[in-house]
């Protein structure tokens, strides 16, 4: 290992690297990982004065004071995750934290002797640890303290960071007894013990990187620093420096999405923030045009009415307020300025104890907030972002509205099989819907708080998402690693003031069918509002039978056409792949024509799907909850449009939110559908929709040539007019006729 | 007619009427109904003021100047409810009502002229007209300008105010014409015109009161508020004074339940505020030991979380901000000057441009408001409050929680067949469910936005509710005749600091079968929480099928045996009485003991219902849908307790709110019931319930003795411990055991 680090150290580059390690061991201050010695000067200057930072120090202060006073308890390691000493474990190093932070800017003794007391006690008994008793069998990441060594990192990662904060209260037998006995070993079997993990280009590596690379910093031990950013043989093969390169995409998209974003999002944050306080000329934050910062842009814009966007493995209630990224925004904020992070942070209601906690604090309390401004735009997926993309789509119209097309890669284990699956939001909440995971975090009775087996037959199957189902089998017939392999194409892209429009397909979710689809969002400026308009093209080699569900939020309130109800049995609309769990709650074949089916939505407005259908298309009304036996399934309801014996078909349909219901003040306005007439349409890539909604006869046009630049101009006539059509989406009121 | 007028005039109680009326004619001052010259006054004073008064006037007047740009509309009656000539007429005393306060505020003639100009096209119209062309067939009520006469008599008392507002803008040739061919046509077609409802005790009747009184005072026409108060002979038989009497209970309740109460407040405060102002000496707000008040008051009460507790047929979104209510606590402020009424005001959070909507946005500016503390209370039913009670009890222990109880009567035709049924809240939710009314309010798409045929064949039935059904029955078969003719018994109500307890029955509800329940919500001091009690004696002459269903909001959790649950295929738990709209999605018999069932509420807490059972309770879990083809009912969960071929059996069990779900922060604490042990034993009429729970040993008595007075003292011993109950219920912490 001596040897190693030598060699390396001839090579040119690691000239630089060693320039930069000497620069790293003149400082010898503490605190000087995310919390400066500055940071503390300002932030005890601040808790003098009335503000929101003073407030959540005065919140903070109260919480600790009370745990401080209670008996120290380093139990030896016995439970897994949820028992009684994996939960003491991760208490106690939160509470090392924020006792060191409390030290720090009251200056009293009691805080920083609760940590030293308590890193002292870990002194003594981590030495006599082996690994963790329920560690899994053949894993190559147990814990010591804990089960996985995941969890051995993050309590690194602050405990380090507490130590860092207390290090002036201790006398330099303590500093040896808890070096030597606690941290550098916890150090030592995060890095070289399990190199595995440590090297290993994935969130488990950030974090033991991270807990590793402060560990560096504070203890003086540069190498360790080297390893965390090139890994172990600093090869750049794997470490931190890799992970940033390959873990998020060029626009800062997280490829298994923003549930787990968020989650992967504080060790980059903390450890970086900890490199530019004791290294700015690696320039962190600059790596990779900035990817970092782009990440945590990214996270907010995944966002909705506060709640990520919920694909793949999300649960639903996670959302921007979660700590990871109101660090994550105070760093943003501390290292931009940007006042419209302050917007984000005002709806966090959170300040972090920290310098860019006071930095936002201090903004907030003189109001420098300005709104953020949620973009329309294409995350590229895959390290190089061309591994498909997650497109996010906004309008402001009538009513904040997004539309999330996922055109997006599988995104590993937690994916769901549902490439090009669509979700729509208006007026602050979900309308047409993605289940999210089937999981009841933590809740014992539900499957010990895992995943529940119906993650596996339900959530994650095609038919649970807003996306074909050919032969009612799952994308990539449920198979994880071929899914991995094979990311949709994202075909185009394109947003402008009368809206956003993209394109993807795919070929590989299932042999011999093409799968395109375009979603839109269209400002209708004349009529002050927004429609969504979604072509699904399916063409196979064979005839099958193809499915294009839709999960929407509310009471069904109307169809254009008659259902046949099931009303006195009911049985589930088929045998596997998810269908098993749908309820079957009536069927109908609208003629051809428009096919029509309303809901209400609890937000009080109404939302039709108007179908274009050649006849062809039979409708399944559907209610989750079928072979359920524990109850474990919420009971949401959705339709599916069935096309049988098919090789080609065009599902073709628009969705129009309208009116109000206000049983509280007795009105109801506009319950009814006002698309009165629909046509599709195609020249060459050029998709023609004409619509006719409130009496105004629209054309919309979308350019699908993917051989030409997006913002190139194309003309084509329709009905004997003549139109110009600057880039991919083109709305036209027609004269009335 | 004229001759029976002097005829009672030479009665001595008549000379009494005389003087009032000599005393009302000499007030020729206009306005002078709900709105006085005296507020005019401060009220103009208010508008330029800082300050709610102003924001609201404002915002109302940005309203109405747009409205008065547009042309007049005064259609010839033709269409029926929801149609456009009947919206566009309610739309037009809206109109002249607002205009008119805006004329006295502003002093701006052309609010005056608009009024004046309606008023013109109505006197215009008005002679020309018959009744309604959509009356209904052989009604005894139509009206002219709307299809029924309520409609006609809500015109009159919003325009006769709009008059009395513009009044001293017009000319004596207009007032003669607006006087002679609109206004006392009007009257007299909505007095002598319609003696049956005019002089029926009901809320039509209060309208029609309302309007021709208010009629009275302004053209100068004392005999027209004699008949108002005192019906159309004058004999007190009807009218305004005998609707106080008998559609309030003594306590303020009205007996279709709080949706119909807040419905029917608005004439009565509006013309009750019109005879104040006009004969002070009448003291209307002292009638009946001041019911008008307490009615106010009981509005306020029945509800939770802001919305009316939705007992009958209520829709679920009608609440305390409702602009009836805000014009009674309005008045109710300016006649108590509560400051806890301020509370709800502010809520409300909206102002009425009326002197006492001045006095409510003045105090509220200078922040007098007092919390409300919401009382728990038994509301005495019928008009001298004895035929049954609703029963509200509250708890802030821990988190607001609020029980109510229903041993009250029918409500007439709007009412549910649900006797003794409860429902409960807690954290701002409802917890234990009433389905309210089956109706979309004016959706046209279901069944015209009226009553759906689902609210009589479920909504209305005893097992939509939480109360006891025998042989699939609903109580009275269904009756409303017999059901409005034989009222429950509220057999005791106590409140007290640790907590609230009441019994009520009935043995009318089916023939030879004795209901009794009671219930409590108990508070365990020492654990910072509260229980809810429930116990339910059936006594019967024969041997029947009992059922007890609970509906609750959430999510099923867990059971504590095992359900063998319907995976495959459903069917519905019967045939009729509204059981065939219940999906049975499980079933299972619970060996003796205790058999639990936990659900996760939307609000984020557990709710265990812990039920005391000797083995022969069988539990169906139900799910909403069945038999329902157009999709109309909301898909709700519940279960239904059963017992078979049994004469006598007592449902014991015990509600239980316990941890939090919080998967946005990851935790869940608490997920299990603590109710550990429950026992139930009765010595006379004692009823004692031995609990434990946390480890903690309860023992709650009960004194359900009717011929005892609530507060006398009882003394009672329980294993080998004796104890003294003061009042009906005891909470006492056993030694541990």
């Amino acid at each position: 290992m001596q040897i190693h680090r030598i060699r390396r150290i001839t090579q040119p580059f690691s000239i630089l690297i060693l320039a930069l390690m000497l620069s790293a061991c003149v400082q010898a201050a503490h605190p000087n990982l995310v919390i400066t010695q500055q940071d503390i000067k300002e932030m005890r200057t601040a808790i003098s004065e009335p503000g929101r930072f003073k407030t959540a120090f005065t919140a903070q202060r109260e919480l600790i004071d009370v745990q401080i006073k209670l008996p120290i308890d380093v139990p030896v390691p016995k439970d897994g995750g949820g028992g009684y000493t994996h939960e003491r474990h991760k208490k106690n190093y939160q509470l090392m934290y924020n006792a060191g932070v409390m030290y720090q800017l009251t200056q009293q003794a009691d805080y920083a002797d609760y940590v030293r007391d308590m890193l002292l006690a870990y002194a003594e008994l981590y030495p006599t640890l082996d690994v963790h008793p329920k560690r899994k069998v053949k894993a190559q990441n147990p814990g010591k303290l804990f089960w996985q060594s995941l969890n051995e990192a993050m309590w690194l990662v602050y405990t380090i960071q507490a130590y860092d904060l207390i290090y002036d209260a201790l006398d330099s037998s303590q500093i040896n007894d808890i070096e030597q006995n606690l941290l550098k070993p916890v150090a030592r079997f995060l890095s070289e013990g399990q190199p595995s993990t440590f090297n290993k280009v994935h969130n488990h590596g950030t974090w033991a990187t991270a807990g590793v690379g402060m560990a560096g910093y504070v203890m003086n031990e540069p190498q360790w620093v080297e390893v965390a950013l090139y890994d172990l043989d600093k090869s750049g093969k794997g470490g931190f420096l890799k992970q940033l390169d390959i873990l998020f995409s060029p626009q800062g998209y997280y490829n298994e999405g923003p549930y787990y974003h968020r989650f992967a999002l504080l060790p980059f944050v903390t450890f970086a923030r900890a490199i530019e306080n004791n290294e700015p000329d690696r320039a962190i934050f600059q790596h990779r045009d900035g990817v970092l910062l782009k990440a945590i842009y990214a996270a907010i814009d995944l966002s909705y009415n506060g709640l990520f966007f919920p694909i793949n493995d999300a649960i639903k209630s996670k959302g921007t307020d979660t700590i990871e990224l109101v660090h994550g925004v105070a760093a943003a904020y501390a290292l931009t300025t940007d006042t419209s992070l302050l917007d984000i942070a005002a709806q966090q209601n959170q300040i972090v104890l920290t310098g860019d906690g006071l930095k936002v604090a201090r903004a907030l309390d003189s109001q420098q907030a300005t709104p953020y401004h949620y973009k329309s735009k294409a995350f590229g997926d895959g390290s190089d972002g061309t591994e498909g993309a997650l497109v996010v789509m906004r309008s402001n119209t009538d009513g904040e509205q997004a539309l999330l097309f996922k055109p997006a890669s599988q995104g590993l284990g937690h994916g769901h099989f549902d490439k090009l699956t669509w979700q729509y939001y208006d007026h602050g909440s979900e309308i047409i819907s993605d289940y999210g995971a089937a999981r009841f975090l933590n809740v014992e009775a539900k499957y010990g708080g895992r995943y529940l087996p119906e993650n596996e037959t339900y959530a994650k199957q095609t038919v649970a998402h807003n996306t074909v189902v050919v032969d009612e089998t799952s994308h990539f017939n449920g198979n994880v690693k071929i899914a991995n392999a094979n990311a949709p194409v994202l075909d185009f892209f394109d947003t402008s003031p009368v809206g956003t429009v993209s394109g993807g397909s795919i070929h590989t979710a299932y042999e011999g069918v093409q799968l395109s689809r375009t979603l839109a969002l269209v400002n209708l400026a004349e009529l002050s509002r927004t429609i969504a308009i979604d072509v699904f093209s399916v063409i196979a080699d064979d005839t099958h039978q193809l499915d294009l569900p839709l999960h929407y939020q509310g009471q069904l309130i109307d169809t254009s056409f008659n259902i046949t109800a099931n009303t006195s049995s009911l049985t589930s609309v088929g045998k596997k792949n998810g269908y098993q769990h749908l309820w079957q709650k009536g069927q109908a074949t609208p003629d051809a024509g428009l096919a029509k089916v309303t809901w209400l939505n609890d937000n009080g407005r109404f939302y039709t799907q108007t179908t274009l259908t050649g006849g062809s298309e039979t409708f399944l009304f559907t209610q989750i909850g079928a072979n359920d036996p524990n109850f474990n399934l919420r009971n949401e309801h959705g339709f599916i449009r069935r096309v049988n014996r098919t090789s080609q078909h065009r599902f073709v349909s628009v969705l129009e939110p309208h009116g109000e219901y206000n049983p509280s003040k007795e009105y109801t306005l506009n319950a009814v559908s006002q698309v009165s007439a629909l046509d599709y349409s195609e020249q060459g890539s050029l998709s023609l929709i004409e619509l006719t909604i409130e009496h105004k006869n629209y054309l919309i046009a979308i350019n699908g040539n993917t051989e030409q630049q997006a913002d190139s101009s194309t003309s084509f006539s329709y009905k004997n007019t003549q139109y110009t059509l600057d880039g991919r989406l083109g709305v036209y009121v027609r004269s009335n006729h």
